[in-house]
Parts: C-alpha cells; sequence; structure tokens
C-alpha cells in the first residue's frame, strides 16, 4: 500500500520577499519523513486572501493531508484562519474552548484577553483544536488541514501535537553514498542502476567542494533489503 | 505602475524529504527584492514529469516570469529540461552552441563528453542559453521561464547571467522595527496605521527571545517618504 500523501502551505511575505529564511518547511519534511507521510508538494503564498484560498483547495484536494504554517496570530495580516474556512464553505467566530485556552493564559501572565488576542479564538465551525504548549494560542484542523503557527518553536510544538493523530506509513529507509566523480562519469551507471530496481528512488545530488566534483547518492525505499542490496551494487560499480 | 511577479520551482526530491534544506529560494527572494519583481509565489515539488509539467504551466501563466532550480545535470533523475519542453509543446535536443561549451569544459578537464554529459547540451527550440560561468553546462531561457541549477553556487552564478536581461520595477524599500511586547499589544494600534497607509504594506512578524515576547514589524512600500512618516508614526505609537 503506498504511504499517505501531505502537502505544506507556508504563508507569509517574509519569506516572499526574503527577509525571513523558512525553517518550518524542512523541519516539516523530516517530521513526516520519520513517520512514513510522504510530502509530496509544498507552496509559499503571501499574506493574500485568494492566494491562500486558492493554494488551500488545490492542495486539500490533491492529497491525503495539508499542514499550513503562518499568519494566525492576533495582527491585522494574520488572515489564515478565516481563509481556510472560506476555502471549506465554513463559518468562523470565536469558541468558547479556544476562549477559555486563551483567557487561562492572559490572565496567569497578567494581560489582558484584549480584542487583538481575542481573534486568535476564532477557529472554524468543526474544526479541532490544535494543543500550544509554548504559547497557548491554539491551531486546529479543519478536515484534512491543519493550521499551525509561523513561529518555529510554536510550529514545531504544534507539529508534536498533530502527527500522533495521523494514520503513518511505511517509514522511507534510505542511504546515502558519497563519490568523489563528476555526475558525468557517474551517470551511465546509475541510470542502469535505477531501472534495475524499479521500486528504489535513487537520486543524484550534486556538489563542488574546494573545486571538486562529486555526487551524493541517495537510495530510498521502503523494503531495507532492496536498499542494501543497490548500496552494494552501487560500492561495487564504484569502488573508493 | 506594478512591479514585474515572479514565481520560482524548485524541483528535487532530496527537499521533500528533508535530506536538503533548499538555499535557492532564499537567495533568489532577496535578489529579486532589490531588482523591484515581485517574488509571489514558490513551489516545491518532486523529481516527477507531471508534477513538474503542471507547475510550470500553471505559474508561467500566472505570473510575468518563473524562475526554476534543479534537474538539469546528466544523470537519469533530471528531467527537468525536457519538462519544461512538453509544458511548452517544443521539441527539445541536443544544440550546437551548447554541445561547443560542454566539450571545450570538458578538453580543457581532459575529461570525456560522454553520453551522459551530452544530455546537457539537449535544449529546447526557442530557447537562449544562461551562462554558468561555474561549471559551464548552461541554464536556458524559454518564453518567459529561466531554467538553473539547484547547486548552489551555479544556481546563483546563472541568476547573475539572468537578472540583467529582465526589466525590474522600483526597489521595495523596507524598514523593519523590533517592538518588544507581545503581538496581542501592538495589533490594535498597527491595524490603525495599516489602514492609514494602504500603499504600504506592514507586516507583523513575532518572536520568542528567551521567553520574552516581541515583533519585527516590517513596513514595506516603493515611495521612501510614505515609509519614513509610517515608521515615524509607529515609533510614537510605541515609544522605545
Amino acid at each position: 500500500m503506498p504511504n499517505p500523501t501531505a502537502a505544506m502551505l507556508v504563508i507569509g511575505d517574509e519569506i516572499l520577499s526574503g527577509r525571513t529564511r523558512d525553517a518550518n518547511m524542512h523541519y516539516l519534511a523530516q517530521e513526516l519523513c520519520k513517520v512514513g507521510i510522504d510530502l509530496c508538494e509544498v507552496r509559499i503564498v503571501s499574506d493574500k486572501r485568494e492566494a491562500i484560498i486558492a493554494a488551500t483547495k488545490a492542495l486539500a484536494g490533491a492529497y491525503d493531508s495539508l499542514f499550513t504554517s503562518g499568519g494566525i496570530g492576533p495582527t491585522h495580516d494574520d488572515i489564515t484562519a478565516e481563509c481556510i474556512a472560506a476555502a471549506f464553505d465554513m463559518p468562523i467566530g470565536i469558541r468558547d474552548d479556544a476562549r477559555a485556552i486563551l483567557q487561562a493564559h492572559y490572565n496567569a501572565q497578567g494581560s489582558e484577553l484584549n480584542e487583538a488576542r481575542l481573534r486568535m479564538a476564532r477557529i472554524p465551525d468543526g474544526a479541532t483544536l490544535i494543543e500550544n504548549p509554548v504559547s497557548a494560542a491554539p491551531g486546529f484542523t479543519l478536515q484534512n488541514v491543519h493550521v499551525m503557527a509561523g513561529v518555529p518553536s510554536v510550529f514545531q510544538a504544534m507539529v508534536a501535537s498533530v502527527l500522533p493523530t495521523l494514520t503513518g506509513g511505511a517509514p522511507l529507509l534510505s542511504q546515502t553514498i558519497r563519490i568523489d566523480r563528476g555526475e558525468g562519469d557517474i551517470a551511465g551507471p546509475l541510470s542502469t542502476l535505477a531501472e534495475q530496481y524499479p521500486a528504489l528512488s535513487i537520486g543524484s545530488y550534486p556538489f563542488i567542494r574546494n573545486g571538486a566534483y562529486g555526487a551524493n547518492i541517495v537510495i530510498r525505499g521502503s523494503d531495507g533489503t532492496q536498499v542494501d542490496a543497490a548500496v552494494q551494487s552501487l560500492r561495487e560499480l564504484f569502488p573508493e
């Protein structure tokens, strides 16, 4: 049975303008790989309503699950929650359980749960909350979409809350062999090897280090015996 | 006149599996910002023919230009060039000028221009070559799509070759003000400020540092006088 599929939607002008380098995509990719969920596509869009809604519909429709990051804070540019609701034609409003979580958090801090902060209790109808042990304001899951914060520490905590609720597949086994030769020298035999092991994914990732060419050959698959056999064949083709 | 728009397509299983953290997107975002081209959307897809073709069609159709990274080397998993050709229904074949560049490069190295390396001379009909001063094998521009390598040093060199050929817009001016208060305290006044300056983009990027909440407020626009005025207003709202 093929593994469940997933996509990610990163929301935020600050990534597209080059101001911030996204860290959440790389983190999620690694976590999904561990539990056997295949991350198939990532999109990064700006804080624009139409862009967020269109990407949500496309990705939630095409993959088993969608993870979003960014745009769920209290400021005017935080519009993710209402866009996700709109993508599924669901109403959105302040929800009592989310409000209670925020109220307890700001009471403990001695801060006021003002109008801006109350925006973070706006949850689409039918969603379940995602726990946020870092800064209280919850994310939510609506159908197959998991809506999470953009701040990396909060995003990571929410991923830890969500992943145990999902059904994974066979974890992808992966071995990497570094070959200190140009890809052009490797390509022919590697192509033959890929044909011999159609169930494996064999990728070549070239690098240039101190002016010398090389490539990391990554062999991936869910059958460990096959991965080992392909690694063995590759080592015989290119002895160190 | 609004700035030209752009999208980026990152091609590679190694990014989606979490093995490699993409560096090219962040680099391109910064370079485009400098020349006044608005990066509006990024997609990351795997080394799959249908995924690459579909994303190319969607992004090249929606934005003024599209930049791709990855998948133009000599190995079996390098299928970007043929996918771009397919997206535009153009034939692709080995081209004399590209072959001559490779031949000269490998002659100088004392390496053979073998069948695998010759794949890198496959260029869609109607494309112009993008110079690669690092490792010779050229990228290409087909209509509004600029096809470049995934290795960061090569990608950056190709971006430097391409950018001078494009028409930019007004560079986006940006000022960042750090406010050491929770976003919930800032959100109300910030929303009013955003309404006062509809031509500016005002974003709030929260952080948690040593357990304390704060936010970087980024004010962006092409009119420096307006950006300065909004910064001044913000400083008055939240004196240090």
